[in-house]
């Protein structure tokens, strides 16, 4: 998928809207329990009631990892579901991976082969040759840290090299060189809203991955005012608000009103640029 | 495990070598392919070959994961069997994580409750609430990338912030606050060997552990020379150079040969320092 073909999903969708599943299994309705994989059908239900107004799903493999060999195979059932049933939505792997080339390919082949993700979130710290084999994947994407939602994005990311430019700066600005707009985007915090216009100099083409709506706090009117460019170039992430808007056996009614109520505010800022 | 028990299984031992488990299927003797779980049967033969000659084993995740649920599968079974035939080894997830606080939650969860780790590889860009959650555990180790041996570690580890101080020293001297000598480590490559001096006077008690000797050309008696403390204070790491000595079906001697080989290496650097 490139640039081009997500943009016309959002368009299609009036929505910009990424849905996380941070599936923990010990929020999974009783209903499901009795299940072979609940963190997959909990998923499939999930996915069933919101995708008419999403245009990303994003597993995060810590939730997955933490269930073993049974974790894995509900996220590879989750991946081969979404791609059978729903083959425009974009899919990414929140893994947050990094590591020396040869094992880079490694982990390459693991999320865009073995799974069949779209996209994988990375980690800069270990610079372009831990990079660079996910690059290396037509149609494949990588998601680069640059400025996190948490607070300890205080501790490195904003630190200052020289008087005027900060980390997550020099990272935005070197890694932009190593791919182009169609196989990179970056992670930039919800919470983080005023700094997207200095971003949005850097890179103003580039799609931008916005979690920290919702649980986190952040605004998504702040971020589309700072961070929207003229193909939206934002993909804002929900995960909890959704997943967990009730955990009894009215999860799917709750997830999809709170999918629903997003996309409507989307719809609104994208009819605001006229982009729709 | 604390900092004085690996410290005590280096003098038993002699030797202060970690075998790197980055098994990669593809190289696996033919012999073994037939078997359920070839990955796991190939590290059980590693093992049992080279463990009178290691303290440490270290699985590079990206290798399991790649094979899905029966990577996954392999993976237990290894930590599994090295807890059980070989106790007193101390057992590091290469995993590079590090992701907001509730999903970190979420991984020490799986690396050290699901599978039984004692440490594990974390990246510091996201700051002190992506590490905290890892610190919880008595007893476990996060082992925090400082300065990598890859080339990349130009581009963001080794900037400066001011005049005197690189990111890698700011990464250290932080985050040492985070933890203490006994539940934190810091990854630092062989190919670095002459930044030990500058890293010893920032944490002259913390273990170090250190990849790069072998495939990737660092000098074991360099980083010795550099970066051994009163306690060792090093684990070095060798993967391929070990357990891909031969491809053969004397894959074993071979492994235990140049296990061997490591060993007195270390067993002559600990004399000379009147550790053993």
């Amino acid at each position: 998928m490139n640039a081009e073909e997500i943009f016309r999903n959002i368009k299609r969708k009036k929505s910009f809207l990424c849905v996380g599943l941070d599936t923990d299994y010990k929020k999974i309705p009783k209903m499901l329990l009795h299940t072979e994989y609940p963190v997959f059908e909990f998923n499939k239900h999930i996915i069933d009631a919101t995708q008419e107004y999403a245009v990303a799903y994003k597993p995060n493999l810590a939730f997955y990892e933490m269930l073993g060999a049974a974790g894995y195979m509900s996220l590879e059932m989750t991946v081969t579901y979404l791609r059978k049933h729903y083959p425009d939505l974009y899919i990414i792997a929140d893994a947050k991976r990094g590591d020396i080339g040869n094992t880079s390919h490694m982990y390459a082949n693991a999320f865009f082969k073995t799974l069949d993700f779209d996209a994988i979130t990375l980690s800069p710290y270990m610079g372009m040759d831990s990079i660079s084999p996910f690059l290396e994947y037509d149609g494949k994407w990588v998601i680069l840290l640059a400025l996190t939602s948490n607070e300890g994005s205080k501790d490195f990311q904003q630190l200052y090299l020289g008087e005027k430019r900060q980390l997550f700066e020099e990272v935005i600005t070197v890694s932009s060189k190593w791919g182009h707009v169609n196989n990179m985007m970056y992670v930039v915090g919800a919470t983080k809203a005023e700094s997207l216009t200095t971003i949005r100099q850097m890179i103003p083409e580039h799609f931008l991955l916005v979690p920290g709506v919702g649980s986190q706090g952040g605004s998504l009117k702040e971020v589309a005012e700072y961070g929207m460019n003229d193909r939206c170039g934002l993909l804002v992430n929900a995960s909890r608000s959704i997943i967990y808007a009730d955990v009894t056996n009215k999860f799917e009614d709750a997830a999809k009103q709170e999918a629903s109520r997003l996309q409507s505010q989307m719809e609104e800022l994208l009819s605001k640029r006229s982009l729709i």
